[in-house]
């Protein structure tokens, strides 16, 4: 079973409650507390699932608060508030977890959050739970729900190869988010985690599709050189569509306001690119075009459990 | 290394912002979001740790939220909503978890507290971190700072013996810690997860000490059945001392309103015993007190990192 799967089976019987606005499901949850709303959101890493025993303290550190930041990004929000749950296995080192901790307190920090409680129990491996509280204005609240059928899909970044780096160092696209719900109409948006064929298939919901332009997705120089060590592999564009831990965000707009965002973006945000990569449709399911025609893709992107 | 030590040395030196009002160190965070004071709590549980295979799952559920619950309840405050995140080994049950997560939101509802998000990560044993939201009016605030010489020391319930059963089976005292702050000036409080000797000390800062009447301290029935199933072990008393997870309420407040407290408290909580244990002294320690005279006392409850 998918995790996404397995979360809406445990979650559908919940208990509820009108303060509710987004639940589980959406990057974050949204509450209505006194009429502001409240971001939610707790993410962990663990060692051999996230990070490895030599992965420098810091960056773990780094990686554990900017993967929920990411989400935070993704609904429209601002961060403000951590606390940090870590899983310490006997005899683990001291000054290694202080790095750690002054990693996410840094990778807080330079966002605007601060990290405002820990707790720390025994586990047979590193693990570090952090949650993330933040707000968001009413009218700018992003969710992935929202798709029209002739949006424009874009997405910030390069895709593909994280793994060689980039899951450890990477930013939270925070202010970008921010400007776009300001500046335009974002119908949908979602911070891709699991890869583009994954994320994106969460912004179409049942009855949408997407055509991706294959040209126009931006693979990354890691899923190029990833492609090129490895022949038998993914190919880039595999590794673009598949690879998990992008941490950039994919999101839908009117196609009409295509250009101008792309004119404006340049300005906005000259060292980071953008890239529209295909359109909505309202034939479902996940379509490539490239010169040769267009066919259907099936692959899905990663999944935490399989 | 302790682990509240431990976690002192991680916190001190991270960014801090004016919004904290409370930060690390205490039952929950205190954070000031648009004049409100808003609190966030982050707990785990742990399998070998908190529960074992064995354990009902559902118990496993009510106790991950039911502990931070009773972090809450300890400021004062009126829990809402939750987030949690679930470690699971591979092949897990999926019925078992899904009964854990009802667990959870059951317990979570009958303290007015909602669950608004989930993530499940791969973890070598089951680990449920719970994150918790919740407000307390500004003038309702309780901390562990601020008992004072003479006041006198109260606490709820029975202790000791917890891991015969209620550990995994309590109600967090979140009407009984509201109904405290709104009718009496309580000066200090917490919830007794290390035990009572651990945590009261918490309660007394560097400058203030406490004197136990050793006949007060009220035992419970299962502290008394393992002391005389086991009369090697712990004494009854010891046990009550020093036992881990009874998730009562300890605090302090002047002497002159002691009386008044016993008597409006068995009106409002009649089914809940409450006990005058002993006074906070300019003497700094722990001191117990019985027919035979005073001394020192220097044991320590649980740690969860020894």
């Amino acid at each position: 079973m998918k995790e996404t799967d397995l979360i809406t089976k445990l979650t559908t019987d919940l208990p509820t409650d009108s303060s509710i606005d987004v639940g589980p499901g959406d990057d974050c949850a949204v509450i209505n507390v006194d009429g502001k709303n409240v971001l939610l959101k707790t993410d962990a890493v663990v060692e051999g699932v996230h990070f490895t025993a030599d992965t420098p303290p810091e960056k773990i550190g780094r990686k554990a608060i900017a993967r929920p930041l990411s989400d935070i990004a993704a609904m429209g929000g601002r961060p403000s508030h951590a606390v940090v749950t870590v899983g310490l296995p006997e005899d683990f080192d001291e000054t290694r977890l202080k790095t750690i901790y002054r990693g996410a307190g840094e990778m807080g920090e330079q966002n605007g959050t601060y990290i405002v409680g820990g707790e720390i129990t025994r586990n047979p491996v590193l693990l570090i739970s952090v949650s993330l509280i933040g707000h968001v204005e009413t009218d700018r609240v992003l969710t992935r729900k929202g798709s029209r059928d002739g949006d424009a899909v874009f997405v910030t970044g390069e895709l593909g190869g994280s793994i060689a780096g980039k899951h450890l160092d990477f930013d939270p696209r925070l202010a970008e988010a921010r400007w776009l719900a300001e500046q335009f109409e974002i119908h949908a948006m979602i911070d891709l985690s699991d890869g583009l064929a994954t994320d994106l298939r969460y912004l179409l919901g049942d009855n949408l599709g997407a055509e991706l332009l294959t040209p126009a997705i931006p693979i990354s120089r890691a899923a190029k050189e990833r492609a090129r060590d490895n022949p038998a592999g993914k190919s880039a564009l595999l590794a673009a569509l598949t690879d998990g831990e992008d941490y950039e965000l994919l999101f839908t707009l009117p196609s009409k306001q295509a250009v101008s965002l792309h004119d404006d973006w340049k300005t906005a945000f000259p060292e980071l690119p953008l890239h529209c990569i295909g359109k909505i449709t309202s034939q479902p399911g996940l379509h490539l075009r490239d010169d040769k025609g267009i066919q259907p893709f099936h692959a899905q992107g990663y999944d935490h459990l399989q």
